[in-house]
């Protein structure tokens, strides 16, 4: 099959208090796109941070570290300024999440405290309003061991499935599936961000020809510590 | 800026020494594609190692392991089974990126010797069947610490930069980037697994409308062991 992904334009600066999911209607309609069923609506957590008053002041770096030091539930390593920390949702991260890119002057925005209650929240409201059956994804830019750049995750999910299990299935040589567990919604995060240009800061991107549906968590992706070779 | 992804059907088995380019070019016109400038024409290494002849006996478990072994230059963590070893090139990844999946039974398929050389004599055959201006991404399916579940990653590309590096850029409030360094060439690698399907075994996808050009290697991706917290 075929994937589309249009960039969502025209929303605007959001603040705390904000109906996020109307800005994204109001978006998808600067941008003329009508919602199809099955279409993904991908939004990046700042935007849902925001709305939901996810936003601290962070005058100076003392305060920020502060921030990331509370945010963490748990500490992994440190190496100057630079902590990776386990949320209270479960994510490991650079600084529990806590940023200063994108955001006034003087503050910092935090992860939502249940990002998967936000996808599905935005989602329930988007589909009131287009009548269609959809799913949304949040996301938030990560790093990763051993490899340099950034790439997007999924932070939150509703209507899709988190893992795409393929285990029992056979390949194309009639041997069954090695390479199985395929994590779908990161997958859909990172795809998403092609559309929305980290420099112009397009929030939102809507990903078409995907035929899914379950109901993951993005929390079912924390790998639990006992499985882990890397904490 | 829109994306599409589109499946380059009709790719049959690879066999060691089978002219890869000319195949994905046969793909093409069985799926009704004409290649645009700046399309990038994502390759997952398993047709391509099996073209260039990488894939050995391995008819026993045993016989597997000491393939990854070989291909090994260094050994992060061991647990049962799984290796997570660096390879030669400098990837690291599970069993040294050996893998049984998606080959005939009693096969092994290793990774390309150098991935980043096979991405630019595909992209130079496909440029000069096409008279267009394009690149070429190949990639390998990893797991990562952490998040449960694979994505793909590239381990090879031609005519990219690999890394998009927006410091000093300023984001939409006009303050500078803290994120800015975008591994771009992973985020197509994992987009165009959309349109693959893992289980009909879709080796091959055309990303379009992407407007990036310059001479990145996967390798740049490659985080030097004294910045890495985590090996």
């Amino acid at each position: 099959m075929s994937i589309e992904i249009h960039p969502i334009r025209g929303i605007p600066e959001v603040a705390p208090g904000d109906d996020l999911a109307g800005l994204i209607l109001r978006g998808l309609e600067t941008s003329r796109l009508d919602l199809v069923d099955r279409d993904i609506v991908v939004v990046t957590h700042k935007v849902v941070s925001k709305a939901e008053g996810r936003i601290e002041p962070a005058p100076d770096d003392r305060t920020y570290r502060e921030l990331a030091e509370r945010e963490a539930r748990s500490v992994l390593r440190r190496r100057g300024d630079l902590m990776i920390a386990q949320t209270e949702q479960g994510f490991i991260c650079a600084n529990a999440g806590v940023d200063r890119s994108n955001v006034e002057e003087g503050s910092a925005v935090l992860l939502p405290i249940d990002s998967d209650r936000s996808a599905h929240r935005i989602r329930k409201r988007l589909e009131q309003a287009t009548g269609r059956s959809l799913a949304v994804v949040v996301t938030d830019t990560f790093g990763r061991p051993w490899r340099r750049g950034l790439v997007d995750v999924a932070i939150g999910v509703s209507g899709l499935p988190s893992i795409l299990d393929l285990r029992g299935q056979t390949d194309a040589g009639g041997r069954e599936m090695y390479v199985t567990e395929i994590a779908v919604i990161d997958v859909i995060a990172a795809a998403a961000d092609l559309a929305m240009g980290k420099a112009e800061s397009i929030p939102a991107a809507v990903v078409r020809g995907l035929d899914l549906s379950g109901e993951g968590r993005a929390t079912d992706l924390v790998r639990p510590p006992e499985e882990d070779l890397f904490r």
